[in-house]
């Protein structure tokens, strides 16, 4: 029990799970604590915007303290996890040691290189603000190195970007690095072209956007084909190093190679000791509790989930969202002795990718999008799901000013803890 | 000659001065090389707003070589100079070398710990953006860190924010930092009060703002200490280390110092063996070339040049910018053949300072504002000298959310090369 004799609540990770338990909890009579190693809640759908340069990283993330500072029965900490004891019921942060009554475990995934960790230095991963400006470095740093290389084989490499994984974060990535190349760079240079840039998309199954339906797979297939990118489609990478990447057999030679393929859930099974399913996701009962432990709840990305199909849950927003309600509405029933809700159901609300300028692939049931149409229904939506009248207003402004003078504003080249 | 046959001139900088030359050099008939170790140019004058959350660092950085990407005769190079050859008149660069018939070096000012550089980790200065992301980092972490500690003096030692140096820079973010503890967090953290923050100002001389005549020093005063910020006058630093200052024999518990006194110039003198002035500068003959070289200019801040009452020049925007064009004069006239222009001569418009909201200061010949309407005419002259349509309106937009709200847009805590 809290201090204040109410019950302690302990959420770890403030994404979009972790957030949407605690707003759900916003009138439980419980102290709730929410800890993160970032002090900032990012909208990781638009980070590939970050990335390639087109918005401020401000502008895709908010303080969690800011987002709840009108919710009195939360406490956010900055701090970072680094065991649990399930038996005494503490969290251990680097920090401080929270005891709770019930813990609800939202940490995410990180980047899976399928047993090759070493090649993460070579292919940085996009999950977070500092990724993201990482790459953002990488990418404008090659066409700066080239435009100062006499050497033609360097050159070449250096124009060259390789994005392994064709999901929506690779296809998106690809267009985006398009557009940089072929219109936001193209007059900027002297001594290079940068339209002669070589943007390849490795992918180790036979199609683009797998989650979606196989014709929408052909059209961005052909989008990213009359933009000038390069597809390798049932090409798995078997190497990865400083001069770029094998995939089927073929060396590629690119300075920049981005990860969008695997993932892998945070450690919060194996703190928790936990058995695990795929790729190291926590297993839960029905109600998204630890079995053994009723007052742990694993959820989002970092818990093993299924639909009615059998089919792992997509990593995406909605999802981790629509745990997070659940769990608190569990929680919420517990504390008021109220019969439990029905076990979690997800309900899917649609898949949507952009491609580039004026293209994008929405599929929300029967409705299928495509071409401008698509890309309106994208970034309006997007918007709608930003936090903040402030920061809507400007990555709407900021979108429009790209779209008319196919600049990109956040073009800076910032030191940062990455070495290459 | 360049490989066209034209002369050729070599810019080291991208700030306000050597971009300047650069424009104003815009119609000669010369290959024109400008190189910066950064990518961006910055707008100095709104680096605080950076530090202190309320900007990102894209609303008020550029790319250069997008800034000059319609000027067919400048190539822009990132890289960082090494050294000169003013003989052989070759400029040397970690990455390239430039031979140039004529050179302009605007390198600029560095933070200036008057012989005792081991203080820059404890007190970091303003010039750049990566400074001004460290300074961000180490506010926002100081009211994280003070939220978790239950030690009372560490608390407050986390709480106290020293600033060394009462001109612009000082006064601006002291009453920045205030606005930060009294409103933008009054009501985000559960365990402390961001309102019991201390905010001190650290003056080695008599009087604040000492450019500007004595009552707006005054007003200064009155206004700072009504928002809560102590003030230590006549009271020169001795000692700075990792718990804090002393500050004319007093010691000041600070978790966070920040170094808005001494500046030095960067060494461009030394590059080219020029004899030098108060702080470093390169002494300049009337036309801002060296002595020995009338090839080479220096210009800026880093250029020992004194106003008709032997002055030294101020370290402001407009001063570099108006020695750019100048130069970019003199150089266009040696090459057309024409009579040199007159010597130098620095026009100085006037000194502006905001205070906080609601409050600046403005000295424009006979022209003196206080309050709001100098706040007013602050923000609408920053508005109009930064670059593009986009940025004016990002950045009044911000502002006038921020006026509304008492909110700051960029409360991100990222990983720096600051360890601290």
């Amino acid at each position: 029990m809290g201090r204040s004799g109410r019950p302690k609540i302990v959420i770890v990770g403030g994404g979009f799970g972790g957030l949407s338990a605690a707003q759900a909890l916003a009138r439980a009579n419980a102290d709730i604590t929410l800890i993160d190693r970032e002090n900032h809640h990012c909208f990781q759908p638009l980070l590939y915007q970050v990335a390639t340069a087109a918005l401020s990283p401000a502008d895709i993330a908010w303080p969690i303290r800011e987002i709840l500072r009108g919710q009195s029965n939360v406490s956010v900490l900055l701090g970072e996890v680094r065991s649990i004891d399930a038996n005494a019921r503490i969290v251990q942060a680097d920090t401080i040691s929270l005891p709770y009554d019930y813990l609800i475990l939202a940490t995410g995934v990180t980047h899976s290189y399928f047993g090759h960790e070493e090649w993460s230095v070579f292919a940085p991963g996009l999950k977070r603000i500092e990724d993201a400006r990482t790459i953002r470095r990488r990418l404008l740093l090659a066409f700066e190195r080239a435009e100062l290389t006499a050497d033609k084989a360097e050159r070449a490499r250096l124009l060259t970007f390789a994005i392994v994984g064709g999901g929506p974060t690779g296809v998106e990535m690809a267009g985006a690095i398009a557009e940089i190349a072929r219109q936001t760079l193209a007059k900027d240079f002297r001594h290079i072209d940068p339209r002669e840039a070589r943007i390849i998309v490795i992918e180790a199954g036979p199609r683009l956007l797998a989650s979606f339906p196989g014709d929408i797979s052909d059209y961005a297939r052909r989008a990213l084909e009359h933009m000038g990118v390069e597809l390798r489609l049932s090409a798995p990478v078997t190497q990865c190093d400083a001069k770029g990447v094998v995939a089927g057999g073929e060396r590629i030679d690119a300075a920049t190679v981005i990860w969008a393929a695997g993932v892998a859930a945070s450690p919060a099974a194996a703190w928790i000791g936990a058995e695990t399913g795929a790729a190291g996701r926590a297993k839960v009962a029905p109600d998204l509790s630890v079995p053994g432990h009723p007052e742990i709840f694993v959820i989002g990305d970092c818990a093993d989930v299924k639909d009615e199909n059998g089919k792992p849950l997509p990593g995406i927003a909605p999802a981790a969202k629509q745990m997070g309600k659940y769990v608190a509405a569990v929680i919420r029933a517990r504390l008021a002795r109220a019969p439990a809700p029905p076990p979690f159901r997800y309900r899917h609300y649609g898949d949507l990718a952009t491609i580039g300028r004026k293209t994008a692939v929405v599929k929300m049931g029967r409705l299928e999008l495509t071409g401008f149409i698509g890309w309106l229904f994208w970034g309006i939506a997007h918007i709608y799901f930003l936090i903040g009248v402030k920061n809507r207003l400007i990555v709407a402004m900021t979108w429009l000013w790209s779209y008319l003078t196919f600049k990109r504003g956040a073009r800076l080249i910032l030191a940062s803890r990455d070495r290459a």
